[in-house]
């Protein structure tokens, strides 16, 4: 979606799916959608069945050893990957040699903000779309592959899950959100879940503000929220709690140098 | 999208958001898309835009007790709520009234299989999309509203995380997953992540099938497989292979009648 007049590198997603026309989808509304179509970020589909075998573009076939289902073809999906590395998009300047190529799988490792976080400050990535019962294992033994889950949940297809991790990753680009701070202050950010929010009327049927957020003390505010934060993870999500302690703990550490028993 | 001349009721999404255009995206390929289009399941949207306040239909406010961003007006959010709840959709068999209401949040309980099978074997679900800083706490409150996450990541909105969840949830209908043998043998519907899979030819550039695959004997790719899956289970979430041994020490203590330490 960049032109060859364009030549300033901006973070490119390159895709690779059965599914093109799912892009942008809703890749294309609001901040993310507006800084795509400005140029900010870019995104190029590469179709697999472009890539399929024979009159019928065939890219799949049934799994060694039997079972339901059919299996994404090594040969298949092994030239999508190996056009993907080669094609330039009109911009003299990029290089694409330390890319991470992912694809989209349950089986893979966590996607999380901290990866979010590295993605967003490399030149961009290269995401495979798995469908069917999944791709040949040894394409990913070949092209050094890494798979990513975005949770413990089965989708038919990469495209969604391509979506949220492309989503997550160009809005900590600094050009692409609008107002920076708001990244800083949300859930994770600190390792905690975000505080309640509350906006007017401050009653709304009853169903009062909390009498601090009104009091105009911002020390007091700011207790209050982290204290909330707190108290949500705490009973929420017990596991971001534990990791919140103890980074807690060893930035403590650091900082006295010594070791806290 | 379901039309008043059907009378049976179908699975179906009622979905609260400000890019109604979103959808149904992704949710429009392949099986879960074919199934849209036959009605085999439903999605209804509720363009939040419509619940706005004054001439420009305003939605959000500044958040009480200051910070950056912008935070949904309760009075807003609940009025769509409520008139997702009353409307049917030309079904008069249709009762919403057991349904979950949810919101789409990082701050939420984790979406994971378990839940999805078990909101496909109920009538439909609620699903409010969040953006900016978030919603007003007390309409959770006020409307029994359960915050769900995908992931320990921060999207711009939750439609594309609304989308993971109805994918994920209408796949598991009997009627919409073409082959539902492969439901069952995939990543999660055993606890343990899916083994590897391979397909023809048999020797690709050098890299062959594993050759207990290419046997024909049922029994050993069989007991092949389980092993590949706890032994990819074991070494990439270590988190998921403790709950798995938890799970079938339990079921071996209620075979056997008594307690295994």
């Amino acid at each position: 979606m960049s032109g060859p007049a364009q030549h300033k590198p901006v973070w490119e997603a390159r895709v690779i799916t059965l599914f093109p026309d799912a892009f942008p989808g809703t890749l294309g509304c609001s901040n993310v959608g507006r800084a795509l179509a400005s140029g900010l970020w870019s995104l190029k589909m590469f179709d697999l069945r472009n890539y399929g075998v024979g009159r019928h573009r065939c890219v799949d076939d049934s799994p060694a050893g039997g079972g339901p289902g059919m299996v994404m073809m090594p040969e298949v999906v092994s030239r999508a990957v190996s056009d993907c590395a080669v094609q330039d998009s009109g911009c003299p300047v990029r290089s694409t040699s330390n890319w991470p190529i992912i694809c989209m799988s349950p089986r893979g490792r966590p996607f999380n903000q901290h990866l979010a976080e590295r993605w967003s400050r490399i030149g961009g990535m290269t995401i495979i779309c798995s469908r069917f019962e999944g791709i040949d294992e040894r394409v990913f033994v070949r092209h050094d592959i890494e798979e990513i889950s975005i949770g413990d949940f089965v989708l038919s297809g990469g495209e969604i899950a391509a979506q949220a991790l492309i989503e997550a990753t160009v809005r900590l680009i600094p050009t692409v959100l609008g107002n920076e701070d708001s990244a800083t202050e949300e859930s994770f950010a600190s390792g905690l879940l975000e505080y309640p929010q509350y906006t007017r009327p401050r009653d709304w049927n009853g169903f009062n503000v909390p009498e601090v957020l009104t009091s105009g003390h911002h020390g007091r505010i700011a207790e209050w929220r982290q204290a909330m934060s707190e108290e949500l993870t705490k009973s929420r999500r017990p596991d971001l709690w534990q990791a919140y302690k103890r980074t807690r703990i060893a930035s403590q550490e650091r900082r006295s140098g010594k070791t806290i028993r």
